[in-house]
């Protein structure tokens, strides 16, 4: 998995230094560039070329009509530049997401920090690594000692940002210390693992967001859940991880939802 | 100047890796410990010794009583640990800031990121560096293609919040790319410096939170203004800063203002 990471951290820093060509998507918000296609393509064939019988869902695929739909079969799911708003705006905070299930069942997940070349790993009872160092979550379970990571997500009409303000806000007034936004999902979420920070929510995130996220916060100890308290749901756009499951119920409890619907019924 | 840059870095670094004593200051949200007391003294002494006839303004002295005046006389303004709040839960973005005016003229600053070993540094005339390498900022001017960064600021009351994220929203509406808030004023103004973000604006941050970073961000071509769009007074707790005066007007255009008091009145 790690035979072209090289390869596609030299593109996506060499991208960084360069005037890029951007198109929207869902809204003037939702960024593409000719990297995400690139990197994208040049992960699918080699990963094709090995594993000829495996089945791929990737983000830019999928923006241009793939069914992203989740099978038993052996899957990779892809994103080739997370932060793609940052990226195009040369802000340093910019991950490539691998992540890998069968049955179903996330089995191992690879996120690698472009710019300050950290590689995070996870692997389905084998623990979760940045840079060969063990990483562990933070213990803590009060949301008055926490820090909390989200993103504000595609969506910018008044009554979603209306949503996202609101439950920013109740997190504040239960005194977290503080809420970051990193505009990386998959960064936050590895920031996470790390112990470096004590929830993360958001809604409006997709499964190549959370599939390799997933794994490493599980492998580091940490809990990832829907944001109704269930089972995490890996196609429903939305997502609470924490570092432990009193604090991730404290999070779902205290935020309202934002309908983002699913990554298999677009 | 750079003197004690391994010593200071290597005790930051260490206590990011310890449980911390934390003690709050003007909120709950608004945290000190003992390596920003360590951090200032080490500063502030080895400047004394250098440089007896000098006054100093730092941050956990005016905390502690000290007179926050800026005057005529030679000043070294100093944040020992920017981020404080990210410092406690070792999310890695954490600087030490110190900034040098004469005449109440900003002359130079220098900006050192812990984690990340990055050295901003700007020279009144003499142009903006992070590790040697040149700085300049975006040329955006176009707010609907902005990434725009802040930070929450200490008070946490719900008028404040309020404004706080009213503002935030009228960034959204008027389609910037995004916010960013990463929980330190020092290094966002970096990132503004570094050609990363387009805009930047605050209120509730202090004039050692804005004097090296002013410099830096003027020596790379940017704008550091009042958020009323006159000129910046360091003592105001408020600022906009961006690449082009044309962005730095629109983002005062666009927000309120949220009343911290002045830095010299406290």
């Amino acid at each position: 998995m790690m035979w072209r990471r090289a390869a596609i951290s030299e593109i996506i820093k060499k991208a960084l230094t360069e005037e890029k060509r951007v198109s929207t998507k869902t809204s003037a918000a939702d960024l593409v560039t000719e990297t995400d296609h690139l990197v994208e393509d040049l992960i699918i064939s080699e990963l094709r070329k090995k594993f000829p019988s495996h089945r791929f869902i990737a983000e830019e695929s999928t923006a241009a009509g793939e069914k992203c739909v989740l099978t038993d079969s052996p899957t990779w799911i892809i994103d080739p530049i997370d932060g793609t708003c940052n990226f195009v705006h040369r802000f340093p905070t910019v991950a490539v997401s691998i992540g890998f299930a069968v049955n179903r069942e996330l089995e191992f997940g690879v996120i690698y920090h472009c710019t300050e070349e950290r590689l995070y790993t996870g692997r389905r009872g084998q623990g979760a690594f940045c840079n060969q160092q063990r990483l562990r979550v933070s213990r803590e379970t009060d949301l008055s000692k926490a820090l909390v990571l989200t993103e504000i997500g595609p969506k910018r009409d008044p009554d979603t940002l209306k949503l996202f303000f609101s439950n920013m806000e109740r997190l504040l007034h239960a005194k977290a210390h503080g809420v970051r936004v990193i505009g990386s999902s998959t960064l936050a979420l590895c920031l996470l693992a790390s112990g470096a920070a004590d929830a993360y929510y958001q809604f409006g995130l997709h499964c190549w967001d959370l599939a390799a996220a997933t794994v490493i916060i599980r492998e580091a100890g940490g809990i990832v859940i829907d944001t109704s308290g269930g089972p995490l749901d890996l196609m429903s756009c939305r997502v609470v991880a924490a570092g432990t499951r009193e604090m991730a119920m404290l999070i779902a409890q205290a935020i309202q939802t934002i309908n983002y619907g699913r990554d298999d019924e677009k």
